[in-house]
């Protein structure tokens, strides 16, 4: 059943009643019985499916039971053995170098911390070791410099990094997100924007990185000169909400060179991409950067929102990163499970094969339907998409594949993304494209 | 045990590790075993105290499981029946007229959106119907005008409103908070300080509450007249992190007088008030408002964020208050519970008497022991605080309650605040009372 947005809730502009009692592993059931292939995973943030069954079993457990019941002010009240659990959960799987790690609710919480911690790293460098003065104290109580400072973080056209307004002053690709909400001067830089197929325009598509990141350096030389200090460079490693674009690896070991070389610091937003999807649990592992990032944010998948950070990025003070929830140690728990379910399944490999044959079959389709499907298939893992030659196409494609079974899900202009979740076999991705063909024949005399 | 703050995760100055498994009620147990009875409850957060039979029930309950289990993008594909566990948890226990109820994960994008659906209410009825422009759509895509907005909120001295940069913005109680933090130029004005005992200084306050009327009004001039309009004011009914500091009903009467006529949106934080400790659930009702606030935010006790609007504030399109899980749920599974629970055992009642319990108490124990407990003790039901005569003395008792097992909260420069759970009755108040007379004992001579 699709419904008319219910008075009581804002949100999107329909809502899809679901039947989760019946939804079982890549399968959403809705509240008519019609059974759907979801490869859309409440927009990418299911790791193991519907009703997993090690899942229910961490509920079912009594002992567990004490972390859904009693939620503390993490900050201050961590249960006995809160470390050991971060250890065993967000420590196992963090980036190389990434010893710290900070919990939040979503994602939006977690991009802001991460630029709250970027600012308190910038200004102690500036500071030199000089104490904080009286009037720093006073003066940013009422928003004013030098206590609050007039500095920066420079983000990238078409990215998306949540919906909070210091989140929203780096998102930028789709206006219904920031249309009428205030926004912050901050640096822009443009994504590159490659041509298709990669191969064909190789050069053509280096000088598009070059063109972007002599940007970067611009933005970066305009804001620092002006004062207006360029403190951190946030990025997603496929602009996901934008339509997966995607860039080079070069690309970003650039990008890391020329933040590094600003006194910057480099914040991946792994949000939508972190997990697992793309066969490591960390998408920009897959661009060999010559040094870990200095922030790595992430939510949905890890079924917790935070970040992970260098050792150089720990505040000197509590309380400044912080709030009275700071995330919930029952996502932890499930957390910790899902790590051992991933590990024991080889879920990263399956991603990696069930991919494989998504990519195939969907280029395979974009060269006998150039008509509907454009050449320009991307992915990494199952983190997969491709576009239809024109929005209406979309849309038309989007609704068909509803009708036939599967829920998947738009971005951009004219994309559908795929985002199964990790259990998603070749078997699933056999059925997905089958089910593509038959709408691709459908909609071909339009 | 006390433990440093541990490499892991930012936060707080210290970690004080808790057993959850041994807390009961409103006795919190730390992992040597001493039993504290905690009137500071997650920093406000625990409705029914630790380990409440009814809710883990539950999560018991294998029907409830699968809320647990598979967290939806809940502004897209909501369970069967989630309009009715709105209904039954958050809009039973609506503020007055409020229709109209959006859930978060925390406070702070509870606050975060809130102020986006002003700022979107206040363009709307600027734009008086007339479409929106490709220059808009465009424009804000860059953080430009006219499609992003230069509107305002404002906001007191003193406040808390949450950390993200946003709510920061309208943050002002203390500056470990904000400092090194970029933050916007919007209007604050004062929240009345009063003179105690209040019967005595009658006039002055009401000269107080005129004058911080009087730069509300010259706030709504100054931004209005430069074309940074105030879509919307946020207050809180009482500042609770700034140090438990209370304005009379009049003051909030005549707060939405001026609002109103300024055409700008009423925005009550109920973070830390709502709930029930007040003996309401929303504090302002206590305020006799002429007309319901525009919005009424929540989190905390409520176990999920979010905010409450009158219809007017429905925003016309969907993505725009949004995120991908937009709360959790399993979190309302658990408040309707709690809904249950306060009203099956009169727990707003029970505030109020033990509150009674509590200002009866500490009135007595600031005259008997002036040296030390400020004549400034001040409350509506639980929700108590009073001043030490010194920030170090405010320190010295909080640690020394702690030795002598309670746990209490610090706020402002001297206060401790009281925030117990829903379940503290009165022989709780009398025993806070006699541990609190032989810590001022202890501290007499300093």
């Amino acid at each position: 059943m699709i419904a008319n947005l219910d008075k009581i809730q804002f949100a999107s502009a329909v809502w899809y009643f679901t039947d989760y009692k019946k939804s079982l592993g890549n399968y959403i059931v809705d509240v008519d019985g019609n059974s759907l292939l979801d490869v859309f995973s409440q927009i990418s943030s299911l790791p193991l499916g519907y009703n997993h069954p090690d899942l229910h079993k961490v509920i079912q457990d009594p002992d567990n039971q004490i972390a859904f019941v009693n939620r503390p002010a993490l900050g201050i009240f961590p249960a006995e053995g809160w470390p050991e659990k971060l250890t065993n959960s967000l420590l196992s799987i963090a980036p190389k170098g990434h010893t710290q790690v900070n919990t939040f609710a979503c994602g939006s919480c977690s991009n802001e911390n991460a630029f709250k911690a970027t600012f308190m790293w910038y200004r102690n460098k500036q500071r030199g070791g000089a104490p904080i003065t009286d009037e720093e104290n006073s003066s940013c109580l009422i928003n004013r410099q030098p206590g609050s400072t007039p500095f920066t973080i420079m983000s990238f056209k078409g990215s998306f990094h949540g919906q909070t307004l210091g989140c929203l002053t780096t998102t930028h690709s789709r206006s219904i997100f920031k249309l009428d909400f205030p926004a912050l001067d901050w640096p822009i830089a443009s994504f590159p924007r490659y041509r298709y197929p990669l191969e064909e325009f190789a050069e053509e598509n280096k000088a598009e990185d070059r063109k972007c990141l002599a940007q970067v350096e611009e933005e970066f030389e305009r804001f620092n000169k002006s004062g207006r200090f360029v403190a951190g460079v946030v990025i997603e490693p496929v602009q996901a909400e934008g339509g997966d674009v995607h860039a080079s690896p070069e690309f970003f070991q650039e990008l890391q060179r020329i933040t590094k070389k600003n006194g910057a610091a480099l914040i991946i937003d792994e949000v939508q991409t972190g997990g697992g999807a793309t066969g490591k649990y960390w998408c920009h592992e897959h661009f060999n950067l010559p040094d870990p990032a200095d922030f790595v944010t992430f939510s949905k998948k890890m079924l917790t929102g935070g970040f992970y950070s260098l050792p150089e990025f720990r505040p000197q003070q509590g309380l400044k990163i912080f709030n009275t929830w700071m995330g919930d140690p029952s996502k932890v728990l499930l957390l910790e499970k899902v790590v051992e379910v991933v590990k024991r399944d080889n879920l990263l490999n399956l991603a990696q094969e069930s991919g494989k044959r998504l990519m195939d079959g969907l280029k395979d389709l974009s060269k006998r339907y150039p008509q509907h499907i454009k050449n320009n298939v991307r992915g990494i893992g199952t983190f997969c998409a491709f576009d239809l030659s024109s929005p209406q196409k979309r849309d038309e494609t989007f609704v068909k594949l509803q009708h036939h079974g599967v829920q998947s899900g738009p971005c951009g202009e004219q994309t559908l993304r795929l985002r199964p979740s990790l259990v998603f076999q070749p078997h699933h991705a056999d059925i997905f494209l089958d089910i593509l063909e038959t709408v691709l024949n459908d909609i071909q005399t339009v």
